[in-house]
């Protein structure tokens, strides 16, 4: 098919137009909620989760059936800065690791009932080092952008977008200093485990690269300071909102691409739910920032999309609750 | 099959020589889990899960392919004080609706691949009022071990138990108020849901029923302010230990019920990890008494083993990538 936009100016008008949640859904989801056998709220986030799940499917009784889990993977020329603990091949290493099923995320993705896509974006030529100036043209954030977007299967009823590449955490630290500016020490943290003197490199390095393309917002910032793997997960996930398709979002660096769409359109993530907060240091602050509670604290640090793919398991819990459970009036059972 | 207990006594006596972990499995599982394809640490908890699981199954590389869930069901005289906003024949009701496939339970056990056995401990005869002395007799307390104790199936390899009985949350209040002390008003929650009045109720009700009961420990406290529910999954727990059988620990009430064995035997409850930390005001108190840290905190009450049977598919996941990845050899990745 023809590409459905080639101009990030057409991508964002396209997601400002997708559909918000069905209301009448939201409703009726919360009315049934009251009459299932259980004291009112004793699910706890369970019950808001199926709820919101339901309203974004449009059915007040929903349930999950096809989870789809996309890894995008990328390399990032700022590792000529020395930015991380792990040398660049890694990325194309764990792609085929990933396409032969040894990764995290293949055990993750199975256990959780999902697919699993793997896309390796040009990993023979990295994005240009953001120090020096945008790390990717308009053409080639838009092809990245693209490839999210037809990614995304139109049977899917639940999204977790992942990556892998080598650097991206100082890429997601960078767009974090451009958009919620604070100082980069705070946005930086230690990814696959640098050490002290690292952290003040990736420090120097976000300070820079925003400095260099002039402290760049929403887009833009995904556009200089991003990956191609950054703007997978972004296609990705505003494809899903005009599929209404929920998404579980994962760590750092899938919340720092998120957050780039999050500031152009009111909204946008509204049909995204936070899977987990991860051990990299500023995902709590980030998190904050969109205004998300995330499902999981289990300490994890991989990308990859594993902690959100460990998170499908709590959403499908609470959607089986929800529309499986028999009501008071069903079970003859006394309300209080 | 003759009983293998007949008095508290002998029951202690099984415990206390029931085996421990297995050290060689835990130190291959420790070794393999550092060979993972994976930056050391970055499963965060998954980790430590995945390696506790190994030890306690003796199989560094294991696998969990037959979870059970045993709910015990068991009424209470202490009702009769007023301490719940439910009627006393919601017990027998939800049992029915256990039966019969329409509580959260149900859902929860299902979408964890759990086996689910439901177990009612003579609901026409609640235990006595314990405000008035022992809420049961030594046959009594047996005799619900014995229940919990045989529940437990010789093929399952991860157990959950949990409870219903209206009026529970005062009998686990009452026995975490023996063993630990404290201010009675401190142990004492809204259970499923009642009003400042009834919480001062159940606070009265907690420290009669300590005093009546001469501040009973351990087992005696089991016997005194116990129910039949709790007495079934301290035996079940008990015999999962014998077995090497890991447990995923509940709620309030399930917590307090582990607590008399904690009490009785050191490291009884090794084999147990909480599954997460309700929304019972007391909980995370009693969990610091164990020294335990919840894998989830999603805000629910509901006991049945809800909380617990939700992260069984954390564990799940955990042990998937610990038995399913590729270590860093078998993949050709650079390790740092």
């Amino acid at each position: 098919m023809s590409a459905e936009f080639t101009t990030l100016a057409e991508f964002k008008t396209l997601l400002a137009a997708a559909p918000g949640v069905d209301q009448k859904a939201l409703d009726g989801a919360e009315e049934r909620n009251g009459q299932l056998t259980k004291p009112p709220g004793a699910l706890g986030r369970l019950e808001d989760m199926a709820i919101w799940y339901a309203g974004w499917r449009g059915n007040p009784r929903p349930s999950i059936e096809a989870p789809q889990v996309i890894i995008f993977a990328g390399n990032h020329g700022v590792t000529a800065q020395g930015v991380s603990a792990f040398p660049t091949e890694v990325t194309e290493q764990m792609v085929l690791n990933f396409q032969h099923g040894g990764a995290a995320i293949n055990q993750l993705s199975k256990a959780a009932g999902a697919d699993l896509d793997v896309i390796a974006l040009d990993l023979d030529t990295p994005t240009a080092d953001f120090t020096q100036g945008p790390a990717m043209t308009e053409a080639e954030v838009v092809a990245a952008l693209l490839s999210g977007w037809t990614a995304v299967k139109d049977s899917t009823d639940l999204l977790v977008v992942g990556e892998m590449g080598i650097g991206n955490t100082t890429s997601a630290a960078a767009i974090a200093h451009a958009l919620y500016a604070g100082e980069a020490e705070e946005w930086v943290g230690r990814g696959t485990g640098v050490d002290e003197a690292g952290l003040a490199t990736k420090a120097r390095v976000v300070r820079e690269g925003v400095a260099a393309n002039n402290t760049p917002k929403g887009l833009e910032a995904l556009r200089c300071l991003g990956g191609r793997e950054l703007a997978g997960m972004v296609g990705a996930m505003a494809r899903a909102r005009v599929l209404r398709i929920p998404v579980i979002l994962d760590g750092f660096i899938a919340t720092a691409a998120a957050a780039t769409i999050g500031e152009e359109v009111d909204d946008a993530l509204d049909h995204m739910i936070a899977g987990h907060v991860s051990a990299e240091s500023a995902h709590p602050a980030l998190l904050a920032q969109l205004g998300k509670e995330p499902i999981l604290s289990l300490n994890m640090r991989l990308g990859e999309g594993s902690g959100a793919a460990v998170a499908i398991s709590i959403l499908k819990a609470a959607v089986a609750c929800h529309s499986g459970m028999a009501t008071f009036a069903e079970a003859g059972v006394s309300g209080s």
